[in-house]
C-alpha cells in the first residue's frame, strides 16, 4: 500500500496548490452521518489505507496525520507504516486535537485555508472547527471543494441497488400512520417541515429496504417533510415498478438524489427542523437560515420504540438465530479437538448455519471470533493476515448478529474450549455477575441507560476491573444494529428508557495479551408493575442461546444469581429443543442443566 | 398571622403603585445563595407567612401567589390558609411557572414592571426572567428596588456576630497555603482574580467561623481576589482584636461588608471569576463587564477534599457523636415504654446528649423526629403544633447531626418502638440492603455520584419502591452539613467522586400516611487500590451507630449483606463500648450482636 498511499498524498498536495488550499481534512462518514458507509464514501480510507471505522486524516502540504482511537491504534500503527502519515491517538496525554495540530502546521502562513467536503461533515462539526482555527491564526474553511472525484480513479460509484417493500406483517405501522405521527411531532416542535439524512430513520418512515451499506439494509436517500407533501430524493434507478406504485399509494413524491439542495433552496414552509449534530454541512446552510430549526429529528425516538408486531418479529428471529447458535456451539468444541479450525473457520461456519434459517438476509455486523488474546481486542475482526488457529484450550470469545426479516440480532458468548486459567474463570464469573445483575434490574419508568449502567459493573469495580465501551445500544428491527437514541453506557445519555425499547446488555472484560470475554443478551423492555411509587420497567431476555457454564466460578454467583443463569437456560431448551436434531439436543440438554 | 399577612400586602401594593411596580418577587435566598438564611433576609417568609425552606412569592396589584415543592405542599397549605396568597405546586402537571403566571396576570396592561432585589436574586436567575417575561407581552424587570427595609418595620439586622478561629488543629491548612492554591486554580481558568460569595467558601479559605445562620458556622461577608491582594468585605464589628491580627498577619484586608459594589467597580485586575448561577445580579453585574469570567469558584471542590487532619478530626467527632447516639438509643425504648414522651422531647434529649460531648458547637440542622406517619414526611420537623406522643409501637424516624470544633455530622437510623407490620420490617429492609450495596461498592477515580445511585436503589426497585430525594451528600468540616460539588442522586451531577471527600449514605422510604424508613451514615472516600484498569475507590464509613436489627428480614439479605452488618457492628462495638457506662456498654453489646 505504502508506495500507493504516498503517490495519492502527493497528487492531493498538488491539486491543493492548484486549488489555493494549505490542508484537507477526511472524516470517517458519509453525507447521512452513518455509522458504516458504503465504499463510494471510504475517502479517508483511500488517501491514508486506515481502515478502521473512525478516524479523522488530515494532509498540510507538508505534513499528515490520521487521528483515531484506543480501540484502532495497533490496526493503525500497521496500515500507515512506511506511509507520511503520522498516527495520532485520540483522548491520549499530549495529542492535539486537528486543530491544535492544523494551528501549529500553519502556524508560518499569512493566511491558510483549510478544505473539506461540506457534505460528508455536519453543520456542527464545521462550525466547531472554524470557531478553533479562527483562534489560532488566520486560517478559514472553504467547504464546497472536493478532490476524491477527481483524484479517486477507480472510486467505487455512490450504491445503487435496488429498493425493496418491507410489508407490513413485519413492520407492524402502515407508513402513513408513522408519518402523521411524524408531523405530530413536528407541531409540537413548532415546525411545519423536518429533513431526514439518517438513512435507517427513511428506511423506517417508508417500511423499505436496502442493500447500500454493508450489513445495514438501508438505501442512500434523503427524505423531506414540507407543509403539504413528503418528497423521498433517491436515485431513480433504485426503486423497482412495485416500489413506485407503493410510493405513490402512499402519496411519497419522488425526486433525484441531487434534487435535495434544490428541495431545501426553495423549502416553502415556514420552519424546518433538521439536526445540526447530525445534518451534513452543505445541506444544513442550503436551507433558508430563518427558517430553520435546530433540533433532534423526532424519528429516532419513535423508532426505538417497538411496536406490538416488531416485537413478535424479535423474537421469532431470535428464536432461529437461537438455532443457529446451538448448532453451531454443539459443534464447536469437538471440531476444535479435531484440529484445524481458525477464527475465519468459526466464522464461516456460524454464518453459514444462520444462513440455513428462514428470513435470513445477512450478519447484522463483521463477526468477531477472539481467540485467547485477540479476544481482548474489543474490536477484532479476523483477517487473512491476523487468523490464528483455534486450539483446544483457553477462551474464545464470539460476537455476531444477523438480519432477518423479522428482526436484527447481536449476541456474544465466550466459550472454554479447553482447560482454563483461575484468572479467566474469576473474570469469566464476574463478567457474568454484571449481565445478570442488569438483567435482573427493574427501574422507573423515565430512568436513563446511564443510571442503570453500574449495576452491570459493581461486581467487577469490586474486583478492581472495568471496561471501558457502553453496556447496552437499541438495536433496530431489521434495520441496523446500533440505534439510538438510548445507550446504557458510563457517560450520561439522557434518553429515557422506554417500554418496547430493544437494548443489548454486553458487559466484558479485556485483559491485554491475554483473553477477553464479554457476555451479550439483547433485551426488550417492558412494563414491570404501577405501585404507588410510579411506574416500573423491567427486561425480557430476546436472545436465546446457552451460556457456557465451564467457566464459572460456582461459589462467586449469589443465589439469585444461580436460579437467573438455571431459569435462563430451562426457558432457552424449553424454546429451542423442538427445533434440534437429537445429537444437537442432548448437547443442549447437557449445556442448560441446572448449576 | 392571616391579618397580618394581608395587611402586609396592603402595604406591599400601596408602595408597588408609588413606585410605579405592576409586581414584586421573594425568594428564598440572600445575597449569598445560601442554603439557609439569617433571619434579615427572611423577606420571603415575612410577606407570605410560609416558613419552608425553599419557595418563591410573587405579589401583583390584585394577586398574590407562592410556589414550593412537594416536601412543602402540606405545610404551605396550612401556613398560607386566610391569606391572599394561592399555593402553586412546582412540579405539579398544570402549575404555570412565575414567568407564565405573571404573564397571565399582566397581560391587561400595556407595559408592566416587575421588581425583585437584585442582592438575592443571581444574574442566571433574572436573566432568565427577563427573556422569559419579554416573551410574555412588554414586561420588564427592576432589581434596584426593595420595599422590605420599608415596609418590614421590625426587620432583624444583618448578623453581627463575632468571627473566631478555626484553628490550624481542626483546620489542616494554612490560609496562605490555601489561597495560593486558589491562585493557582485562577491561572488555569485564565483569571486573576475572584469573587467569593459563598458563606462556607469564605470561612473555609480563611480558617475562621461564625455564627450568622442558623446551625450553620459562617459569617456574613463577601471575599474579594485581585492581583495583589484578597480582601474581606465584613462588618468591621464582627472581629475581634485577635482575628483583626490573624486577618493581618495572613494579609488579608478588610473593608466593609457594602464596600463590595465599589471594590468590584474599580477592579483593578485583568479579568474576574464569577459564578453566574451563584453570585448575586447587583454583584455579578457591578463588576467591569469587559473583565468578567463566568465560571464556578474552584473552592467548593477544593473544600469538599478534606486533608489528613479535618479527616481525623472526623473520625474523632463520628466518635463522640457515637457515643452520644448510643446513649440516646440505649435511653429510647424503656423511655417510651415508660410513657410522656413525644416526637420533641426525643428530640431535646438527643440534642441535650450530645452537647455533653466536647468540643460540640450545636446541632448541624434541626433534628427530623418523625414517628410513624410522620415519618413518611421527608422534611418534617416537630413543632408544638404537630408534636405527637410517641409509643411503643411502629417506626420513629431519627435524622440529626451536630457541629463538632473537629467535624460535622449528619446520621440517621429507624427505630423500632414495639410491634411492627409486616409491611415495616420489608420497607425496612429494602432500605438497608440499598445502604449496604453503595457502602460496599467501590468505583473507578472519575466516576460521578450519579453513576453509582442506583446501587442504593436497585434491591426496592425490583419491589416497585422508590424515593425522591438524593442519596447523598458532601459534608463540611465543621462547617455547612449539606456542601457540593459532588452528590449522590438519580439527577445528573458530574462532580467526579475523589479521596478526601465526605458523603452521606441515606437512601430511605416513605409510605404516606404510614410511616417512613431512613437509614443514613456519612462516608470517607478512599483509594481502594490501583490495577491495570486504574484507580479505584471505596468507602470508609465514619458514622458509628448501631442500626436497629429488629425489624431486618433475615431472608431478605444476602449473605454478603449480613457480614456487612456484622462487621459494621463489630467495629461499633469495638470502638464506643469504652466510652460506656456497663448499662449502656450491654445495651450496645446486645445491639451489635451478629445477625
Amino acid at each position: 500500500m505504502t508506495n500507493i498511499i504516498n503517490k495519492r498524498i502527493k497528487k492531493l498536495r498538488s491539486w491543493m496548490r492548484e486549488n489555493g488550499l494549505s490542508a484537507f481534512i477526511f472524516p470517517s462518514s458519509d453525507p447521512h452521518n452513518s455509522e458504516y458507509v458504503a465504499e463510494h464514501w471510504k475517502s479517508r480510507e483511500w488517501i491514508s489505507g486506515f481502515s478502521g471505522s473512525a478516524g479523522t486524516a488530515v494532509v498540510t502540504l507538508e505534513h499528515a496525520a490520521l487521528w483515531t482511537d484506543s480501540r484502532y491504534f495497533i490496526a493503525a500503527e500497521k496500515e500507515l507504516k512506511g506511509t507520511d502519515f503520522k498516527l495520532m491517538k485520540l483522548r491520549v496525554e499530549g495529542t492535539p486535537s486537528v486543530a491544535e495540530w492544523l494551528g501549529t502546521m500553519l502556524s508560518s502562513s499569512e493566511t491558510a485555508v483549510v478544505g473539506l467536503d461540506g457534505y460528508v461533515n455536519s453543520l456542527d462539526e464545521v462550525s466547531v472547527l472554524e470557531q478553533e482555527l479562527a483562534t489560532r491564526g488566520n486560517i478559514s474553511v472553504r467547504t464546497d471543494v472536493d478532490p476524491v472525484d477527481e483524484l479517486w480513479i477507480d472510486r467505487p460509484v455512490i450504491p445503487d441497488n435496488m429498493v425493496h417493500l418491507h410489508p407490513l406483517e413485519y413492520a407492524g405501522e402502515p407508513t402513513s400512520s408513522k408519518i402523521s405521527r411524524v408531523r405530530q411531532c413536528l407541531v409540537d416542535n413548532g415546525a411545519d417541515g423536518l429533513l431526514v439524512t439518517a438513512l435507517d430513520e427513511i428506511a423506517w418512515v417508508l417500511n423499505l429496504r436496502g442493500s447500500d451499506v454493508h450489513c445495514n439494509p438501508v438505501f442512500v436517500s434523503y427524505l423531506l417533510f414540507s407543509p403539504e407533501k413528503v418528497t423521498l430524493y433517491i436515485n431513480n434507478l433504485k426503486l423497482s415498478e412495485d416500489v413506485k406504485v407503493y410510493l405513490s399509494t402512499e402519496k411519497i413524491e419522488v425526486e433525484e438524489y441531487d434534487a435535495i439542495v434544490e428541495g431545501l433552496r426553495t423549502y416553502r414552509g415556514e420552519s424546518l427542523l433538521i439536526d445540526d449534530r447530525a445534518t451534513n454541512y452543505l445541506l444544513a446552510t442550503a436551507a433558508p437560515y430563518e427558517k430553520v430549526i435546530a433540533g433532534v429529528s423526532p424519528i429516532a425516538s419513535m423508532k426505538a420504540i417497538k411496536n406490538k408486531i416488531e416485537q413478535e418479529g424479535f423474537r421469532a428471529a431470535m428464536l432461529r438465530d437461537g438455532i443457529a447458535m446451538v448448532k453451531f456451539l454443539a459443534w464447536l468444541n469437538p471440531a476444535v479437538e479435531a484440529g484445524n479450525q481458525t477464527e475465519i473457520s468459526l466464522d464461516e461456519r456460524l454464518t453459514a448455519l444462520r444462513a440455513e434459517q428462514p428470513k435470513f438476509k445477512g450478519i447484522s455486523f463483521d463477526t468477531i471470533v477472539g481467540y485467547e488474546a485477540h479476544g481482548a481486542i474489543v474490536h477484532y475482526e479476523a483477517t487473512p493476515e491476523s487468523d490464528i488457529p483455534v486450539e483446544s484450550h483457553g477462551l474464545v470469545l464470539i460476537d455476531s448478529g444477523a438480519q432477518y426479516l423479522d428482526g436484527t440480532t447481536d449476541i456474544t458468548r465466550t466459550i472454554a474450549l479447553g482447560d482454563l486459567t483461575e484468572e479467566q474463570c474469576r473474570v469469566y464469573t464476574l463478567v457474568l455477575k454484571g449481565h445478570i445483575q442488569l438483567d435482573l434490574c427493574r427501574f422507573p419508568a423515565g430512568a436513563c441507560g446511564s443510571q442503570i449502567d453500574a449495576l452491570a459493573r459493581a461486581p467487577m469495580w469490586r474486583e478492581g476491573y472495568n471496561y471501558m465501551h457502553g453496556t447496552g445500544h437499541g438495536v433496530g428491527s431489521y434495520l441496523n444494529v446500533h440505534e439510538g437514541p438510548h445507550q446504557i453506557r458510563m457517560e450520561w445519555r439522557s434518553a429515557p428508557l422506554q417500554a418496547g425499547m430493544t437494548v443489548t446488555n454486553e458487559p466484558g472484560l479485556y485483559l491485554e495479551g491475554k483473553f477477553g470475554v464479554r457476555i451479550e443478551n439483547t433485551l426488550l423492555i417492558v412494563p414491570a408493575e404501577t405501585t404507588a411509587f410510579g411506574d416500573f420497567l423491567k427486561f425480557e431476555t430476546l436472545t436465546l442461546a446457552p451460556i457456557d457454564k465451564k467457566p464459572i466460578v460456582l461459589e462467586m454467583l449469589s443465589e439469585e444469581e444461580r436460579e437467573w443463569l438455571n431459569s435462563y437456560h430451562r426457558r432457552v431448551y424449553d424454546k429451542l429443543s423442538l427445533y434440534l436434531d437429537d445429537e444437537e439436543k442432548e448437547w443442549l440438554r447437557l449445556a442448560t442443566l441446572p448449576i
